[in-house]
C-alpha cells in the first residue's frame, strides 16, 4: 500500500543529533554528542517523595485537567520570572510538553507557509526543525561576541518582513554565548519599531557559572508585549518529566492553549503536581547551585585540555553558563566526515552544520561536558585530541 | 499590539465540552457532561508504587527517552493487542501524549488544507476538532445500529475520494454503539477496494458490560496495512498520566514519530516507566473488571430513570459498553437551550450539536454515567426531569 502523506511532510526532519545519540547509545563510546544533563545530579528522593504526594493527596491530581495547566504551578512560575524582572499574571502562562512543545504550539499559531523567521546564526537546530516543518523560511542573522548585529538584523527585517526573531541570548546553544544588555534592548527597540515578535528560548538561564551579572531575560524588558518566553524544568529537575512552560501575551497564550487543547487535552498533570511539591518541599535553588558548581568544574576541564590542543586555527569561546561548548576547526576540516573517524575511536560529538540556517560552517562542532565526569571527559578528550592528530596530517 | 497568527488559527475551535465542564466545575451541579471516569476506582496506592519504581530503580529513566516510546511498554502493548487479534510488532508503535495526540500527529502527517475525512454521524467531537484544524473538511456517513451503511459510505467515497475515514466502532462516542462483525468486513473491503486509509479510534474498548463477546477491534481484520489503531491509558488506570499508544503500518508510524519529536521530543518517561511496572507488578485485568461492574451497575441506574420518563419522542440505545448515553429528545427541543435551564436546576449534560458533521439534530445529548455514584445520578436525574418537564409544557 502506497500511503498519501501531507505536503508538509517534506519538511519534516529528523534531528541530527538524536539520531546520531541513537547510534553512539549503542556501543562503547564517550559521547559529547548530546545535551544531557548529569543522571547523578537528579534529586530522585525528593522527586519520588513529591510523585508519592502527586498520587496520593488528592484524587483530583489523576483526573484530567486544564488545558492551560495546573494553577499552582503556573502562580509558582509567574512568581519566579518576577524574580527575573518578567511580570506575568498565572494566567499569561501555559504549561507545556517541554518548551520544544511551546515552540511548536508558537509555530502552530503563528506561521503560514512561507513565513520568514530571524535567528542567529548558528542556532538550535530542533527550533528551526520545527520553523521549517511549517515550511516557513529562517533567515540567519550576523552575530559578534554580544549578540545579533543590529545593523544586520535592521536590513534582514526590512528585506524580509519576517514575522518573528528567534533568540537564545543567554549561554546559547550551541555557541554558549551572552548576549549584551544594550544589545538585548537594542533587539527589543527593533522589534518595537517594526512590530515584530521575540520568541526569546531560554532553557540554560538557570545554568550560569560565574557569580557575576548576567544580563536579564529580552522578556523583562519588554514593554509592548512582544516578547514570548519559554523555558523548562528539564536541565534543572529531570527531563523525563517533559514540563516546560510559555509566558507572553494574553492573545497568544489563549490562542496557544486551543491549539493545545486540539493537540494532547493537556500536559501531564501527575508531573504538575509533583512539581509543585518538590519545589514547595525541596530547596531547588540549593540544588541548581550543586548543578551549576559541577557543571562549572566539568566545563574547566574541557577547556583545560582543549587549551593544550596543539592546532593552529582551534578556536572556542569560553561558555559562562549552559551545557556547551562550540569548538572551530582549521578551515578544511569537515566535522561531518571527522565524526565517522571519532567515533571509530570512540568519542562523538555533534558536527556543527545542522546548527546553520545558512552559510554553512563545515569545521564547527558543538561538545557538551555535562553529561561525563571529569575523567571521562579526560578520556574522550585523549581520543578526540588522537583524531584531530591524524586529519591534521591528512590536510597538513 | 496587534499579532498576525497564521491563517489556521480560524479553524482552531475551543472544545465545547471543555468550556462547560469550565463553568460547571465553579458550582454545586451534578455533571453527566464530561467523559471522566470514576477518580475513587483510580488505583493509588499501585499508581504510586509504580511511580516510587520509576523514579528510583534506574536513574536512566529520568533522561531525555526516545521518541517512539519506551520499548518495554511497546512490548507489552504489542503483546496484549494480539490477544486482541491485532498483530503489531513493538516497532509499529508510536506512544503518545494521550490518544489525542495521536489524532493530532495523524491528521499533521496526512491531511493537507481541502482533505476529506468521512465520519460517522455524530461521531467523537474532538476528533472533528482536531481534523478541522488542518483545514479539513469531514463529511458525514449514515449509520444504523450496526454501523456505517454501507451505501452511502460508498457513495461518499467515490464522490468524495477522501483521505480516510474515522472510525469508533466499539462503545462510540457519543452514541455507545457497537458496530457488528458484518459492518466492520465491509467497511475494511470498501477501504481496500478504494485504497483508503482508516483511523479506529478505540478508547472504550476494555469498558463493555456484558460477558458477551464484542467483534474484534478493525484493525485485527485488516491484512493490507490500512487501519491505525489508537487507544489510551486514560479510561483504564488514570487520565493526568496522558499516556495513549498508535499501532500501524510502519511506514506511517515512522513518519508520526518525525512529527512527534519536533512537537515534544518524547512522551514523559516516567510516567511510560511506571506503567510498566504497574502492568507487572498490578493486576490490570482485575481492576478493569471492577471498573466494567461499577459503570455498568451505573448504566442501570441511569437506564432505569431514563425508562421511567413520560415524554413521548424520547429514545434512547442501552450502551453496551463505554461511558455514555445518547438520547433523544423529541423535535423542537434545542438540548443547547435546554443546557442552560438544566444548569439553573443543578445539573448539566453535552448538547448533542457539536458532535455532528452535518444534518444537527438539536434535540440530541450526551449524557456520562461513569463519573457519578447511583444516589447522585439519581438525584441528577430528578433535575433534569424537572427540566424536561418544564420543557415538554412549553413545547406541548
Amino acid at each position: 500500500m502506497k500511503y498519501g502523506f501531507s505536503e508538509k511532510v517534506k519538511y519534516l526532519k529528523s534531528s541530527a543529533v538524536r539520531d546520531i545519540l541513537k547510534v553512539i547509545n549503542q556501543g562503547n563510546i564517550i559521547s559529547f554528542a548530546g545535551g544531557l544533563p548529569e543522571e547523578k545530579l537528579f534529586p530522585t528522593e525528593a522527586v519520588s517523595q513529591a510523585f508519592h504526594k502527586a498520587v496520593t493527596t488528592n484524587r483530583k491530581a489523576l483526573q484530567y485537567g486544564e488545558t492551560e495547566g495546573v494553577t499552582e504551578l503556573r502562580q509558582w512560575l509567574a512568581n519566579r520570572m518576577s524574580n527575573k524582572g518578567i511580570e506575568r499574571s498565572f494566567e499569561d502562562i501555559l504549561i507545556t510538553s517541554g518548551s520544544q512543545q511551546a515552540i511548536d504550539l508558537f509555530s502552530r499559531v503563528m506561521f503560514d507557509q512561507g513565513d520568514v523567521i530571524l535567528a542567529e546564526n548558528p542556532t538550535y537546530l530542533a527550533a528551526l526543525q520545527v520553523f521549517e516543518s511549517y515550511g516557513t523560511k529562517v533567515v540567519g542573522v550576523d552575530s559578534d561576541e554580544d549578540g545579533m548585529v543590529i545593523s544586520d538584523l535592521e536590513k534582514k527585517i526590512t528585506k524580509w518582513k519576517p514575522k518573528c526573531i528567534y533568540v537564545v541570548p543567554t549561554f546559547s546553544n550551541p555557541t554558549g554565548k551572552v548576549w549584551s544588555l544594550e544589545r538585548r534592548k537594542q533587539i527589543l527597540q527593533l522589534a518595537e519599531k517594526y512590530h515584530v515578535v521575540i520568541f526569546e528560548d531560554d532553557p540554560y538561564g538557570e545554568l550560569k557559572f560565574s557569580s557575576g551579572d548576567v544580563p536579564p531575560p529580552m522578556a523583562s524588558l519588554d514593554k509592548k508585549g512582544l516578547v514570548l518566553y519559554t523555558s523548562t524544568f528539564s536541565k534543572t529537575v529531570v527531563p523525563a518529566m517533559r514540563i516546560g512552560w510559555i509566558a507572553g501575551p494574553h492573545q497568544i497564550i489563549r490562542i496557544m492553549a486551543q491549539a493545545k487543547q486540539a493537540t494532547d487535552l493537556h500536559t501531564n498533570s501527575i508531573s504538575q503536581h509533583a512539581l509543585v511539591h518538590l519545589v514547595n518541599d525541596f530547596d531547588i535553588d540549593e540544588h541548581i547551585e550543586t548543578i551549576r558548581a559541577t557543571y562549572y568544574e566539568r566545563m574547566l576541564v574541557m577547556k583545560d585540555l582543549l587549551d593544550r590542543v596543539d592546532m593552529d586555527g582551534l578556536e572556542y569561546l569560553e561558555p559562562k553558563g549552559g551545557m556547551f561548548f562550540w569548538v572551530k576547526l582549521p578551515e578544511g576540516i569537515n566535522t561531518e566526515i571527522l565524526l565517522a573517524d571519532a567515533v571509530k575511536e570512540g568519542v562523538a560529538f555533534v558536527p556543527g552544520a545542522p546548527f546553520y540556517v545558512d552559510n554553512v560552517k563545515q569545521n564547527t562542532l558543538r561538545m557538551n561536558f555535562t553529561n561525563s565526569e571529569p575523567a571521562i571527559i579526560e578520556e574522550g578528550m585523549r581520543r578526540f585530541v588522537k583524531v584531530l592528530e591524524q586529519n591534521k596530517t591528512t590536510i597538513g
